[in-house]
């Protein structure tokens, strides 16, 4: 039941980004999806990973949902102590909390992405053309959505779990909401109801950095030449809001850079010397540039914002009163995207509704970022609800 | 002793930026600034403007230091009952807290500049042009030691206090230990002993913003051709920064924008609609893209990071050991810029040293822009040293 392995180069005639993984991903293509905001799109496809094996009565799956600029390698199983070649390793695999070879694990690239979905680098079969921002807007539901024909296409038949961080959490939460009949047990980490005006805020200073960079071309740049200045800036301030004052402070606090090499996003001359922080933050934009596609940031950052998980209900309640799931929500003491107070909030508001909801909060100084970087506390949380 | 009155026009010889004040603002040259990070600057010309009258003995003058983008208008004697004229009018005149019936209140532009004071937008008397990036890397010392220039130049022997917020709260620090016996008192609000590394790094992003413009032209623009987009970006992060997610719940929330009409900075179609908080932030933008100059943005915000108050002196304690002033540290709860903890921080090292220093934390959700709404507390806090 587990889907044939295409190598990623096989995707490339639908999504012939410049960004190519060094794993393999296999992709599901289906015609049409119904979009939330109106109008439906087509084809579809999905680029995904899975681990471990889909039992006979098909319930024994679970279902990872990257972050923003993630991708489908949540676990490399010929490199499974390396959380720098795959994302989540340290919590799954054979023997791991997210036990592979007891549980069949699946992670797929959202709709809109540029790790093997269609996303608006994808090229457009009616103009040979790459979307661009032709692509519509797309949302978390969509992405929900379109993960669920995926995973009747591997053949589940119940998720074990719908497990994910920030934008991922949107996603896990989506996924208990629109289909708590599928979805035993949600972890939704770092993630809440909707995102606060602040939150917007600096993802919208983000896309102006990207758009107002003239390689942007209104979208229509050639792979490769794509707004890289713009992208990295965003990809700066983005780093800012994954981390907290506490967290830079000790790691950087006021030190000249220890390394000069890397340009700034403007190739302008330093003034007057380089921080620590400041060079970190000029390889982050930079490393950002060579992985990720400019437009698939503007549309999946604005999926996050636009994401109000009441959106279609008579209100927050209606919807949060169809979550099934055991829940564990998990908030981050020092996240100021995804403050850890409203984490809660939401975790309350599910209990109050009779929902099975937990609310843990990982004490770490490392911000938004804790749930890529806090395996213990990770570890803790998450078994709650896998065991 | 009061300086002559000029209209800014008459600075237009040394400062030709398109920014027009709509009031009078006089102005003082002197021929040479030794340059804290090494050097000889000039001439120098300080814009300022006064009020009230200095006495004979010279001993009634308070000095106001500005804010980042700030001006000399600190107060307007005729609009003294709109803090949109003059950024302090409720503090200031007669018979007010900063009672200019008593006192004789200075408020000059900062050096760097472009309210009169010389700074990028400034023709280099050597070249005929503009300094642009030219222009020499200065410090809030640089900027204190201009200021020191000119109130000798007034006539002014004691100052009664030196008050200032942000910037100007890194000004009135260093006033107060760098001319220790100059000082009477001192309010030092919504400022610390050095940025954190998280301030630095939302400062860098701005700064990437403008220089990664086309039109910034390596600051080589003619004047009102600046790079206007990257300029607006910064002030768009800016403006998150100098509120707080608290304050911007409270007035922004999810709501769509009121109103549509401001571009943004990139001109881009908005993606899936507009929410309040962005249309108020392209405004905000916009709004300084007509009054402020990008160079000027460029060399003072690296003022305010590379400003540590214990630079030069063997520790941060002998620095502080230095101020005999009574001295009144305002923070603010909602502040992330400045974080409240950090300005209490710095108040109890200065007390520890043997200083006569309070503490007094604004309750206000307005973030570090609180020092710029909140009259009543504002008004309370500095009661401690003006009477």
């Amino acid at each position: 039941m587990v889907a044939q392995m295409e190598p990623i180069t096989s995707i490339a005639s639908t999504a012939p980004a410049p960004f190519v993984a060094a794993h393999s991903v296999a992709s599901f293509t289906f015609e049409r999806l119904a979009l939330q905001r109106g109008g439906v799109f087509g084809p579809v496809t999905l680029g995904y990973e899975t681990w471990g094996t889909l039992n006979a009565a098909g319930d024994n799956a679970i279902l990872i949902t990257h972050a923003l600029t993630g991708n489908t390698h949540a676990h490399d199983a010929e490199w499974p102590d390396d959380a720098k070649i795959a994302w989540w390793n340290p919590l799954i695999g054979p023997g791991r909390l997210i036990d592979t070879s007891r549980y069949f694990v699946i992670c797929s690239n959202v709709l809109g992405g540029c790790y093997g979905s269609t996303g608006p680098s994808s090229i457009d079969p009616q103009t040979g053309r790459p979307y661009a921002m032709r692509f519509p807007i797309i949302t978390i539901r969509d992405m929900v959505r379109a993960q669920h024909r995926l995973i009747e296409h591997l053949g589940v038949r119940q998720l074990v779990a719908v497990i994910g961080g920030s934008i991922g959490g949107q996603q896990a939460l989506e996924w208990a909401v629109t289909y708590p009949e599928l979805v035993g047990k949600v972890a939704v980490i770092a993630a809440t109801a909707a995102l606060t005006a602040q939150a917007i805020a600096f993802s919208e200073v983000e896309r102006q950095a990207i758009m107002v960079d003239p390689r942007w071309q209104e979208g229509d740049y050639e792979p490769g030449q794509g707004p890289t200045s713009g992208l990295a800036i965003a990809r700066m301030l983005a780093m800012i809001t994954y981390q907290s004052e506490e967290g830079m402070e000790e790691r950087f606090g006021r030190s000249p850079a220890r390394f000069n090499t890397v340009p700034s996003p403007s190739r302008a001359t330093d003034l007057g010397g380089r921080f620590d922080v400041e060079g970190y933050l000029y390889y982050q934009g930079e490393l950002l540039t060579r992985r990720f596609d400019a437009n698939s940031y503007l549309y999946l950052s604005r999926a996050m914002d636009l994401y109000d998980v009441s959106a279609g209900y008579p209100s927050l309640e209606t919807a949060l009163s169809r979550l099934r799931s055991k829940a564990v929500f998990v908030g981050i003491r020092s996240d100021f995207l995804f403050p850890a107070a409203h984490v809660r909030w939401l975790a309350d508001k599910v209990r109050s509704l009779g929902g099975d909801a937990t609310y843990v909060e990982l004490d770490s100084p490392h911000g938004h970022d804790a749930f890529l970087k806090e395996w213990e506390q990770m570890t803790d949380a998450l078994s709650l609800i896998v065991k």
